[in-house]
């Protein structure tokens, strides 16, 4: 079954990821206003907020770009509070996977990483489980664990849970930054396999599986089978699979030069992640039917009864990655992609007010 | 009054960290565990893990050390969800300072600033005023603020709270890291002032002067006068007072070559963070009756009847930051610096199983 196509969803009645306490849209208010606020700081040598990686000119190092970002894991760490075990290490890799999949949308190596956990109280063993998480995902990215914070709150934290939050560093020559400047009509849209969730959108996920915060029948709704999984997997299973990382199959393409565009499909989906690689001028028209969504999003959708619109603002469905490349180049690139589907085009913009992203709705 | 120097505390009796829910030993049993799995991850470029802040040496740049560190506020927060208000923006500001004078040890001057604040539900007003304390910030210490993270978690932060962690990046010439490591006898131990408590020790003093997290009864505990405070501030103010920045102070130095060994006094106070900059043949004496300390720990210490080695331990007590300079060089840093104190000196250890910072008990 296939949820990204037909329009059978009654978008009236349809959980929105406002119900489940978060709203986009306020979000974005704030963010203007610290884009503003954060803008008076920057001098020559750094460059806009707004991508998915800020930039920093090396003085002393010519051509030099640093790359950095900041991110948390969100929500789903509650799946790990209430699943426990190897689910934390889980968390470790999904924040470090996470960071280096914004960093690398920019064309930039990753070089190191630091963690910030905050808890009520430490658990030795929970600690050494993420932080053992976060150095196999560093290693694994071909990056350094330089350092972090483990802060203990109390007060702040409920017994045996945490937050937990990632900062990496990475870098490019200021030739090969990829910031979608050189996107053009005709390019070609190829998306890159997502493994569920990552780790975006786990607060509405919670609430529509039923989570209350009740662990023994939390745990119990987490085992449960996902209805039309075909192998068995549990809901748990599903919505704990992890964030990875694109860093190894796109990086040897990077250094062909063979991408003009990338994005990182993170919280705001396609609709809102993929216009930060394109030009004003171009459009991304997707064919939803292009790809395979993972069995969990198609419970999500009809349980949730979301609109369209809502799935792929709050949901990756299924496209963790995508690439624009130019149509020249899409023969070679998805031959070295095999998880690679081409998932649309870019056409030009005709009317100011269109959307940057088409084809996702009815 | 000075509570530095007489024993007149009942050490059976007194308050600890570990009383207010803050276990330093566990936590350092954690850190131990983490810097084994992070060390697995250094490459030929990164340094160790251990000093105030993480290294990395950057590739296509010779000689330039990256250096970064993270870290949060800490229970500090809580004041600020009492209080409201300016108190925010004061948030941003302890944020920066912190983490800026943690990479200032090593000799760092500082680049660019990222930071992370999660909520439950967002309000726009507190964010901006947290992120405007956070740019101004970053201006006053000659940095950019790059981008940060805002995420909204519902059931992860109660209504009107929030956490705050910042991730901050400098960098600094090989040949003028300041680890250190030519710290020698009759070396010169000189003292900042610090403004009060900083951003370390707040659970403890929230338990002390008897905050439950009843607001409004909370409020009018913080509105006291302070005991002994003079000018008449409040508790709250006091206990309020920006992490102030050396950085203008300290840089300066740097730049001439005046310093051996510096030591931000954060977590752990003077008995931890101090030995973390000496060889392990030196010793450094203190004299507690050389600076001054102020009023707020002089009625935290009596109220907490704290004993002494746990005040030195959990507070830094007045001095802010440390600097390790040569006898011939002593006059000029002094002349320098107006609000320096001369706090020590440096001897030669004379047993292994020495502590590495004396003077600090009885």
């Amino acid at each position: 079954m296939n949820t990204n196509g037909p329009c059978n969803t009654d978008q009236a009645t349809g959980v929105t990821y406002r119900d489940a306490g978060v709203d986009i849209d306020t979000k974005m208010t704030a963010v203007e206003q610290i884009k503003a606020r954060a803008a008076s700081t920057l001098g020559d040598t750094a460059g806009p907020i707004g991508h998915f990686g800020g930039t920093y000119r090396m003085p002393g190092a010519p051509g030099q770009i640093l790359v950095a970002s900041a991110d948390g894991v969100g929500t789903k760490l509650r799946l790990a509070f209430t699943v426990g075990g190897a689910a934390h290490a889980r968390m470790g890799e999904d924040i470090v996977n996470h960071c280096a999949n914004d960093i690398l949308a920019l064309g930039a190596r990753p070089h190191f990483f630091l963690d910030y956990f905050a808890t009520g109280q430490l658990d030795p063993e929970v600690v050494a489980s993420v932080v053992g998480g976060v150095a196999d995902a560093c290693a694994a990215n071909g990056m350094a664990l330089l350092g972090g914070e483990t802060a203990e709150m109390p007060d702040m934290y409920a017994a045996g849970e945490y937050d937990l939050a990632g900062f990496i560093v990475g870098s490019v020559m200021d030739s090969d930054i990829v910031d979608g400047s050189a996107v053009q009509p005709d390019d070609v849209v190829i998306g890159l396999p997502s493994t569920g969730l990552h780790t975006n959108g786990y607060s509405l996920a919670r609430k529509i599986v039923g989570m209350t915060g009740d662990l023994p029948r939390d745990r119990e709704l987490l085992a449960q089978p996902l209805p039309g999984g075909g192998n068995g997997e549990s809901i748990g299973e599903s919505l704990l699979a992890p964030h990875r990382s694109y860093v190894g199959d796109v990086m040897p393409l990077l250094e062909d030069g063979l991408v003009r565009g990338m994005a990182h499909i993170t919280g705001g989906g396609l609709s809102d992640n993929l216009p930060r690689t394109l030009p004003h001028d171009c459009i991304a028209r997707l064919d939803p039917m292009a790809w395979d969504t993972p069995f969990i999003f198609d419970h999500l959708v009809n349980v949730g009864q979301m609109s369209i619109a809502e799935r792929y603002r709050v949901f990756n469905m299924g496209v963790g990655f995508v690439l624009i490349v130019a149509p020249e180049s899409a023969d070679e690139v998805m031959s070295r992609l095999p998880e690679g589907r081409l998932i649309g085009q870019i056409i030009p913009r005709v009317t100011s007010d269109e959307s940057a992203v088409q084809g996702l709705s009815c």
